[in-house]
């Protein structure tokens, strides 16, 4: 490691879940940035939902908690340290972290697919360990510098606006688009800057919770819908629809409000299964796919948050030190929570 | 209409289905081709799934047989007349009917989508006649030349594997796709071969009858598998999976089947809803879509039959004249039956 | 014709080019609406370059003035009749005219690529007469509705609107793009706008004349750069390049600062024949295309208009009467000329 | 190293330009497989024009031999050493190589598209030493397996297949394509049969050689064109325009038969500029691109010649050892060679 501007401790603190709802603070080395690495301090992280499954159900999906683990892996920080082979004047760098390691010679990643490659290694994908602590190392190429427009926050939420941008580009939003995104939480909210960014000049957002679909207006939507009402008679006929529920009826009643050759695309997890409209889907040729993270959205996701299409400094509802991290977990359930994020320095 | 080349009677002889199972010969007047359209005296016409669903059931879907109809939509035969505005030099022309009329100034039509569009009327979808008659009109342009090495039967089966055609486009098949067709009827064997046609150097088929999935091996596909059997953990890791049996285990297990940003596109008409497996379609990030008859696919599909791609001619295991379409109807559900013609001149 | 809300008169005054650089004002019939049709009250008429150029010249590419016409193609107006087949009901809308007639049954129509079909009439494309009279009908799907908050003004706006519009579409712009314009004319301007629409976070516009490029920056542009310099050595490695200068040298340098799989759309009229640096677009697998009017924009350029996205009102710097086309004409060859449009009823 | 089946000697021979038209054998060290890489015992090496270029002129575009290299880099073999973290149960493996290395990690690459990496060292491209040794590293990942049907040549002859895949690839070609190509070598050969493969049903090839033609005609192509003719107002209305002859006069008069919409992609290497029909592209709104080598080819193109789609046996029209490699060359140049190869074993 070389030229670090910033002198880094030998130690750092870690918050680490060791259990189910139970955090602890280590002391744990500094990590060292290995050959094409930089060492990060980190500056902001923002709890994401699977964060919270994590922390709350020691699982999600096919990951499972076995052993403890720091969670967080929306991560924005400066750039302290560099392994070998990286030029030492990035140190002292802002970045935005693209939070994984991955063997970029697979065939998947091969073919510019390498969200989807198997050796993927994800921060705060078990048993990979996360940033809910003071400095990270990560691959350079995956350290994004951001202007100084943009703090620590908001580069730490170019991550959740990454997985809007990788949905809203498989779904083909584009000038003109007429879109319904389905959720209204900070991923349906993205969805819908990002679409406006794109071009569209509709994105409706359905929602269960008034207030909900009311803040949905505040930061982008066009119109709102009552997710609770008939939403699959409203006869939209929207380009796409972009799912960030994960609920299955706002699936389904979404489809059902697609025009030909429409586009759908889920985002949000939700049951394994679904009973989707297979007919209407084949009568309307309508394509329908769902997206796993994203690939190569980073620079263009800086580009359009710095450019302010995208309010990201909007989306910070609440903020806590490394030794809140519960409470940070706690805030982020509150319905008009939005983005919670943990600050490791403060 | 200009320059008959043959005489063309006054009256002609159409099969009538008047309920469900029961035809009768009727005597009505020869058509009149209206401007732009040309008359075609229909050679021989192929049994589909959806006149079996009409012919047996009195309906399919959205479509309900309420007055007395003519069946029949796969057609081929000769230009015997031509409208207004039509050259008198394609009288004598020999002819595949894409069977249908449209107005091509609607939106989805504009679009290219004119398969979409609504106001398609389809020979043989309630209340509109098909082509178990004598003779037929259609617009000039979708009366598609065929040359003479394809008699009428292959010009009839242009339909159905213009079926095949528009779904292997839309499931992207290419040189060396590796694809997995899940039924071995005849859109599932002309699914094979229109792949193969592609470049698939794979074309594996399911089935749940061992003398169908035989057949298949000697119609184009480079292997079998028996539905019945445990196919979603077969692993296969295709490009393309293409569903022709609408049955909902197939379609569950043949998406399990599909590697990452792989297609799965849906032909065979099954349940209305399915529960499909959308975490994994999420994960792997495959495309899902299906397919609502074809457009644009007459002249290729005449170009890849003509040029012996597809064996159009083995496809026909029995032919019957216009007296005998309730035979034909029931031939058509035997098992070792691939494709029945009727010939209504003979 | 049914149900004209406003008392159509008999006659109307046409201003019409009786040979290159002489205009007279005719009485002529007003135009009748056919089946299909709309009679429109033609309220602002765009002067687009190719008006000029059979103005001035007679001729542009393989259209020559041969015999009288009215020039004139950019049109907004308020529909004032209807023919058989249209509701009595759209009388009173106010509309943006997409300036042709068509067959839409040929084959490019059918595949969605209408505006490549040869059987397009084009308003003012000799013999075919345009919109600088009080009158004119149009297919009635082709009088698209907009909303009051676009002036007649705007909505003659459209039509250039819409060449910009396909031009970025064909080049993939998208959210994040980096995008060099050539060209700061009114098409160079809405190119840029519609760039921004789409997300491009970088719009560069190149051009020879300082005041343009200066105006460039007050109308979208996020740089510019002065075409006079060395233009092909800046290596900017943008995604996309789109030539609206029809000048070689922009062509060339403007593909030496594409990056590789980037984009080249052509939408500015020059010579025949350009050299192109054919190694450069090999080595970087850059795909070069152009365009030819539009097809399937003018829904989504006026939503994007309604928008606030493209900021229409801005382009004209100068209105005048029927009586004075010739005034106009000189006025839009200015060189702070952006847009000038001729109000017939006025 | 571990594992090699057969027993590698220490040092190999290997045949060195030395300077143009120069050639010595040298006895040199056999390399040793890297971590993550293989060692191959080269069976057979293609010759193409670039090795010609190099070997004639000392130089191809901004390719220039300052000192002595090894060439060739069409190349199969066999698998008889394994790297570090690479399975020894590859060695015995017959393989095709990919020839290159690069760093997946560069913006590029991690998009898909590796060939444009500017991180790509290639074999035969100075200064990288190529395949006229008797052993050759490659990554493992880059030595895909062949089965037994295709020999030593075939493999070798994967790689100039891959360059016509990847053409026709981004030509689009598809079922019922109409293609022309230009150039009746080996490339124009190849990428005949590659477009037939995609389900083209008419390849049309150009060549000014009528023997080339003849051949053509045996190896593919459905027709035949004569070069010296005037191609340009043949009229062809193709889909696809594929140029594998480099002369501007075929890439013009090509691009003239090309319909509307329809694609070209240049692969022959020519002048650095030619007069392009750009208001022709316009109009017709033409896709025109070009290729650089090849990404993702491999296991397409084995798949395919081990289906027998691609007669890469009948390609190889002369054989010679590894002392021979000047009469290689020699050969290669003839009118009726079409791909002779260096056998370094023999």
């Amino acid at each position: 490691m070389t030229g670090p501007a910033t002198p880094v401790r030998d130690t750092m603190r870690a918050s680490v879940l060791v259990r189910p709802r139970e955090l602890e603070i280590q002391e744990r080395p500094v990590p060292v940035p290995g050959p094409g690495e930089v060492l990060v301090r980190v500056g902001s992280v923002g709890i994401c939902g699977s964060d919270t499954h994590f922390y709350m159900d020691g699982r999600l999906g096919r990951f499972v908690v076995e052993e403890p683990i720091v969670l967080g892996h929306e991560c924005g920080g400066t750039i302290v340290g560099v392994g070998e082979g990286v030029a030492a004047e990035r140190v002292g760098e802002r970045v935005a972290i693209e939070p994984q390691r991955l063997d970029f010679t697979g065939e998947l990643a091969r073919e510019g697919y390498y969200n989807l490659d198997p050796s993927v290694e994800f921060f705060a994908a078990p048993p990979i360990d996360g940033a809910f602590q003071e400095y990270v190392t990560v691959p350079h190429f995956f350290a994004h510098p951001v202007p100084d427009s943009l703090d620590d926050d908001a580069a730490a939420l170019i991550e959740p606006l990454s997985v809007a941008l990788h949905a809203v580009r498989k779904a083909r939003v584009t000038g003109g688009s007429r879109v319904l995104v389905a959720g209204a939480g900070p991923i349906g909210i993205m969805l819908t800057q990002v679409s406006r960014a794109f071009g569209a000049t509709e994105v409706i957002v359905s929602d269960i919770d008034a207030s909900r679909r009311e803040r949905a207006l505040t930061l982008g939507a066009t119109d709102v819908v009552d997710a609770t009402g008939d939403v699959a008679s409203l006869g939209l006929g929207v380009d796409v629809f972009i799912d960030a529920s994960g609920a299955t009826p706002a699936v389904v009643s979404g489809i059902n409000n697609v025009r030909p050759e429409g586009h759908v695309v889920l985002v949000g997890l939700g049951a394994t299964e679904m009973p989707l409209p297979v007919v209407d889907i084949m009568n309307s040729e309508i394509t329908l796919t769902g997206v796993y993270r994203y690939r190569n959205t980073w620079p263009a996701a800086i580009a359009l948050a710095a450019d302010g299409r995208i309010t990201v400094d909007r989306f910070v509802t609440a903020r806590f030190g490394l030794d809140q991290v519960a409470e940070a977990f706690e805030a982020s359930t509150r319905p008009d929570s939005l983005k919670v994020v943990v600050r490791p320095g403060e």
